[in-house]
């Protein structure tokens, strides 16, 4: 495979020209709001100049929107930077993940050459986590624990009521909870399953949120934490390079927060779009694992080889996830985000199309076999 | 003094609405190429997408126009970013920089715990290296230097030539050379002093470069490490975040590297500016430093109390960088970027009102002391 393909295929994201229909990453389908257009319009003249290291215009925006303390939110390049960081500002001897679960939280902690203990979900329950299992993990050897919520790539989301339950473990424990939260205002109910508000209960909580997911800005790089813990704050602050978040980053940032309509908007498309996916795929045979978040689990009970259906859609410009990267997830498995409407059917008939060539060579080698 | 101002001079850049002229930063005063601008505007419908973890596009023209190989370039959020993910990836046990110097090589370090010591430059030098001294620093404690050509913010450059004492003391040291070459290609003789043609004759060598400065991008971010040993490079690379430099950061590099004229036009109005400032700052009375950068620093030897003239300028709305957090550097030391020729003007205007003003304060006080 060439090396290109299997970074876009590690990653999302194609960085190609040749993929017509980019279905492996998993952002806003309505792209870049019309209000972050305009104001990066309006500011390139004076990207010359250095960025604010602090972000305060958009630092003190988010604390009204969020009801928390300016100096409980520290932003970064992408959420990616921010867990970099924060692995690097804690240095945990032993770190608990989810399998499946986002790579980099793993990546990171590998850096520093910390222990990963992993916490597998299981396929037969959906993938569902099982938050009274996840608490006993919570050992005295463990220093941090990430949980992704809703989950990358499954989609499943827990209420924050059953997060909690793991936030007083980590309480007990003083072991860090790094509560990734980039799928969840694309989720199907935000307020259900967010701890933004009960931050402040929880001392050793820190939240992750990206505006690359939410506002469609992954080319731009800008997310955030928000940290209970003051002092970690000021550490996190301490610790990272001053200008990590660009001058465009900036400003498109604010001006995602002032275009009011468009996550609803892009959660209505979302909903929408993911029934019409769910179901399409389950009547071509995949099975479909339940998703809350913008974009779906599924799997191909008839690859002949690995990566066999991802394949057979680049071939036709269309660019899947293969999840064969993610610990938990064997050969078969593949993430879809959620494309707007005529995209989504696109994607369909393709996948009817492979389908269909299939069940032909089937007959044909059906037909060989008893002609021999 | 307020926050904000404080922070300014702490990194140089504003961000703020009532500095009308900031010599605090030290950029091509061109401003972005108009080639850059172009390509911003052209490619910003598509930064809803990732950007390529790898910069290949960048890279590949990098290495051509370097003479280098691909596998030896990295590129980075700024400069910044690569100085901080050395010191995370080598993890030096001590670290040798120059004192004054730019203050990140010490903060970087520092963040990790590391020892740091500090080879002083000596004011009545004029704050020249002196190589052989500096060799001779180089115990088998130190793991790693960091030299700054021309150097920040006193605008002195080195040779190539006595670049390479340091880097052949380095080599029987195994102690790595980082070698920051940040302000090269804005200086009178970008080939006398850069060590890039080099690069392969020292595997303890890299070499940072950044586009922030040489085309004034510093709103984007973006530098390139230009590294001699490939398993350093690609040990840097696995210890990143992904996605560290944004899709207009690569886009904007790609366009700069086709404007064939900028860097020639930018190095004649910095040596004619610089030539313009260094004279009537000395006819003023203010002690001014040789520099061949396109910055310089000059003290004034007439400060009341620390910080006095700098605050006098901000009054009238030109920001300097306050020169008190550089290590090396006592009171009444300040750096100034040169700008474009009105500028350069502006800012003397004000220096010479500003010393007139004091001339009067002084009558008015010989005046009163002779009364009483």
């Amino acid at each position: 495979m060439r090396e290109d393909i299997l970074i876009a295929q590690m990653h999302g994201g194609s960085c190609r020209d040749d993929v017509r229909l980019d279905f492996s990453v998993n952002l806003n389908p309505l792209g870049l709001p019309r209000t972050v257009m305009q104001a990066l319009r309006e500011g390139m003249t004076g990207w010359n100049a250095y960025p604010d290291p602090e972000c305060r215009k958009l630092v003190r925006q988010l604390a009204a929107r969020l009801q928390l303390g300016e100096k409980q939110i520290v932003c970064g390049n992408g959420a990616a930077e921010l867990i970099y960081l924060l692995v690097q500002a804690v240095r945990p001897g032993c770190v608990l993940v989810q399998a499946p679960s986002f790579s980099e939280y793993e990546r990171a902690a590998a850096g520093i050459g910390c222990e990963v203990r992993q916490a597998a979900l299981r396929q037969e329950e959906n993938f569902t986590v099982d938050m009274r299992e996840l608490t006993v993990q919570i050992g005295p050897d463990v220093d941090m624990v990430f949980l992704c919520n809703p989950n990358n790539p499954t989609g499943r989301a827990v209420s924050a009521d059953e997060v909690a339950l793991l936030a007083e473990a980590c309480e007990k424990n003083g072991s860090l909870l790094v509560l990734d939260e980039c799928f969840c205002e694309l989720s199907d109910d935000p307020a259900r399953c967010s701890m933004i508000r009960r931050l402040d209960d929880f001392p050793h909580l820190v939240i992750l949120r990206a505006f690359t997911k939410t506002y469609a800005m992954a080319g731009l790089r800008l997310g955030y934490a928000c940290v209970s813990d003051r002092g970690l704050a000021e550490d996190l602050k301490d610790k990272r390079q001053p200008w990590s978040v660009s001058l465009p980053a900036q400003q498109a940032a604010v001006a995602a927060l002032a275009d009011a309509d468009y996550l609803d908007e892009g959660r209505a498309m979302i909903r929408e779009g993911r029934a019409c996916l769910s179901e399409g795929l389950a009547r071509l045979g995949f099975t479909v694992y339940p998703s809350s978040a913008n974009f779906l689990l599924f799997s191909d009970p008839d690859e002949l080889w690995p990566g066999q259906l991802g394949s057979a859609c680049l071939a036709r410009g269309i660019l899947l996830r293969d999840c064969r990267s993610f610990a938990g997830l064997g050969n078969g498995f593949y993430r879809i985000g959620v494309r707007a409407p005529q995209d989504n059917a696109a994607l369909l008939e393709t996948l009817n199309a492979i389908c269909n060539s299939r069940k032909d060579c089937g007959k044909a080698n059906f037909s060989s076999q008893h002609a021999n």
